[in-house]
């Protein structure tokens, strides 16, 4: 079984010494270019949809209160933790601990957002006497930041704090990757189902039945809808698929 | 480079031969177990709702005959699509072509699921003059009809018909493995993401007001949605976590 014995005592740092060809750069380049295009476009689409369609932000009106919390949660869970996992597959060149970093600095960027974003739902509802925590949106939301949480301390401790003693914890860090990088997608794929689900909440509560008639701020409630589970699909294509040529097995979520 | 080299001769077929401890015996039970548990929970809730609070099924009554269609896209794209992905994780001593002909099989058994459910809410809301089209829901359902169907012919041709000339192929399947695996795992989460924003849009019509009062309806929605998302996450992560301990880095979703 000569590949067990490989496998086992590879630590994945020759990558750059592998020879890619024509296809695997051009794929790179695609991957990387539309996702983070459609990362940026999620933040832009909903920053323009709340001030050209929902009057923008004000803290003195619960009603625009409310529209910091689309603008957050996409830049906090989306733009940011997207780009946090896209590092793994962007960032060949790099050294591994730094590409850990920069994913740890974006996931932390993130946490702020994610809670002003909740703050700021939380508090509008109370002023307009709305209850919390009765729909779908609601119950998913509050999964996803407990998975969240979750996945950032855990990560934190096992990908960063356990480095101090880098060989004694390697064969428990080794069975971590896939764990986290799994949980990590999953978290993300969560976090748009949350959104899709607010998304239509939203329309439905101030469109009503105009929504039905196709109306302009209904194909932009779509669109970011659509831009949003685009990138449900690509994220976690762009870090599972391999980094190196088809015939190269090694997958970006098995570095440790 | 000795791992290459064992990486393209190595055609995965071992994998009887490797020792599981105790871990790897209880992580392969438990998520065979749960996620089962889960794909037939998703159905029988489903039925349950549509049966007992939406007054069950009748071709004669548009509204009734909306009825099919959440069972039915629930059943196809997620009880029984779920289990054919499921296939590759809860097989580990079968003949691998039998657990391709039984996948196959399976999302074939969902293609009429599907196509019924499609006509069943087309046909409905053409009798009760309502728009189609125009929402979310539908937009995602459209895109998830489209990775499904293409994922099913490419599939179908990829890696059954071409086996005609198994080695002349072997290249060609093998690149199409972690594409084929990566799309049909994206098609599943968008038949979660278009199958939670079809129960919001459901809630909000059906309930409105009563649905912020958490009633009972809002719960079972609540809890099929709730149950379609731990799917989403469990399922990607059964397919994508090593068939083996935590030291062998062979992915389920690598075997060709």
């Amino acid at each position: 079984m000569p590949r067990n014995t490989t496998t086992t005592t590879t630590r994945y740092d020759d990558d750059d010494d592998r020879v890619w060809d024509c296809g695997a750069w051009f794929e790179y380049i695609l991957v990387v270019v539309v996702s983070s295009i459609l990362l940026i476009a999620a933040s832009v689409l909903t920053i323009f949809w709340v001030i050209y369609y929902r009057r923008g932000f004000n803290m003195d009106d619960p009603k625009l209160q409310f529209n910091l919390h689309p603008v957050l949660m996409v830049g906090g869970y989306i733009t940011l933790s997207g780009f946090s996992i896209l590092l793994y597959r962007i960032c060949r060149c790099c050294s591994h601990l730094i590409v850990k970093l920069c994913h740890t600095f974006f996931h932390a960027c993130s946490i702020p957002c994610i809670v002003i974003g909740f703050l700021a739902v939380w508090d509008s509802h109370n002023q307009t006497q709305t209850p919390n925590f009765y729909s779908l949106h609601s119950w998913l939301g509050c999964i996803t930041m407990g998975l969240f949480a979750l996945q950032f301390v855990l990560g934190f401790f096992s990908f960063l704090i356990l480095l101090c003693c880098e060989n004694a914890t390697y064969k428990f860090r080794s069975t971590m990757v896939p764990i986290h990088a799994s949980f990590g997608v999953a978290t993300f794929m969560l976090a748009v189902a949350t959104a899709v689900t607010g998304l239509t909440q939203k329309a439905h509560f101030e469109l009503g039945e105009s929504y039905q008639q196709t109306i302009e701020e209904g194909i932009i409630i779509n669109s970011i809808g659509v831009v949003l589970t685009g990138l449900g699909i690509i994220i976690p294509f762009a870090v599972r698929r391999s980094n190196s040529p088809a015939n190269c097995k090694v997958y970006v979520t098995e570095r440790i």
